[in-house]
């Protein structure tokens, strides 16, 4: 069973006053880059592995769809997304997505954001995932890059001659890896790029694009601490595809 | 024009005593990773990007191919390949990858092999190899991995707690990096990981495997001053088949 930190307090109410939590996706910086990989979502069926507070699911609401299925571990999470205005295309359930069933042929894409780095069993999810989508339907996600999560510590230091540097080691030594962002003693799982991409085309997705994500001039000048983020990538984003 | 540091002497003396050109393949630790990866060779017309000593293209006569063309920018490394038996299904050509010119498809295989890192119009190339190959032809290629060419100084270093950490920044900022492998001032690109996948899926490439080459158990054994690969990657390997 996954670890479910988002249920701890403590976590949770640092969760909670994160821009993107407070400001939806215009405090999620990679938002940018990811809306321009979905695709149209008039009268779909999506699913959010992860949904959170419910942000995606609303969105995809304003844009037609037929229904939104969130799906999320944390009772906190969802008990907080149903205090926005619900729409009948709307369903919540909380659930593990370790062990998460869903109807196969019965979306048509399927989205998550920042959830896949704490999943254990990734290859049964992206096959659950695949079941369940339609042919030529599209999977967006998001989660934290390899390269961030190698390390055994995540923290950027200052090397001999005072340059920031990102110490990277265990790249090639998946598994999991404990940081301490919000809370103590999150559990995360460490994946390398490879098993990412591969476990996704062996399930039977073909690989569209993928995107390090950087922040963009306008966002560096607004956040000049944001260029932490030009020495090494904190979010993958990957879209793919169904075949079949 | 690329920097021909294989015509460098001193840079070519000690590349010829490596233990990939003197023994070739079983001198190249990620060889048995990548001959999964090629498709059935005989009968078909192939080409080697980077050829050097020759290695691939003998061992692709060995597999039967039709014929097989290695280039390569550098003199020694052709003079030096002319020098092993050769077969009349081999042709050797001296160009600067840069500026190549291929016959639209004439190939049905295509090889690289630690070239890609030195192209500076990467985009160029894709789209060269591209067009010279017939529907459904695959190209494999290795070079070196993202991470490995980023930072400033490509040298491990050890942090205060006395671990080995590879000083990973400037992920984000592609473009020449200096080494000092063999010789001084080495240039070579640096080209991020959503680069080299989205060119070559915007080209029309279908992605099919990657691999973060990493040394096996009895690698390490024999090796054991290989265990720094599994704190970062050095070699980026990509099996891709060319759609429509």
């Amino acid at each position: 069973m996954t670890q479910n930190i988002y249920d701890d307090s403590h976590f949770f109410e640092g969760y909670s006053k994160l821009d993107r939590q407070v400001h939806g996706f215009d405090g999620a910086p990679e938002w940018s880059s990811v809306k321009t990989l979905l695709p149209t979502l008039k009268g779909k069926r999506v699913v959010d592995l992860g949904c959170g507070f419910g942000w995606f699911c609303r969105f995809a609401v304003e844009q037609g769809v037929e229904s939104a299925l969130g799906i999320d571990i944390s009772k906190n999470m969802v008990s907080k997304a149903k205090t926005f205005p619900l729409s009948p295309a709307i369903t919540y359930r909380i659930e593990d997505l370790e062990d998460l069933k869903l109807q196969k042929n019965s979306f048509d894409f399927a989205y998550s954001s920042l959830t896949l780095h704490y999943i254990k069993n990734f290859k049964q999810l992206i096959n659950t995932v695949y079941d369940s989508l339609t042919p030529q339907s599209r999977f967006v996600f998001t989660m934290e890059h390899p390269i961030y999560t190698a390390p055994s510590s995540q923290k950027f230091i200052t090397d001999k001659e005072g340059k920031r540097i990102y110490p990277l080691n265990n790249y090639q030594r998946e598994g999991e890896r404990i940081s301490n962002w919000l809370a103590n003693g999150v559990v995360k799982q460490h994946r390398k790029m490879d098993t990412i991409m591969d476990t996704l085309i062996d399930t039977g997705f073909k690989i569209l694009h993928i995107e390090e994500w950087k922040p963009t001039d306008e966002q560096l000048e607004k956040n000049p601490e944001w260029s932490e983020e030009l020495d090494r990538p904190l979010f993958l984003i990957v879209s793919s595809e169904k075949e079949g």
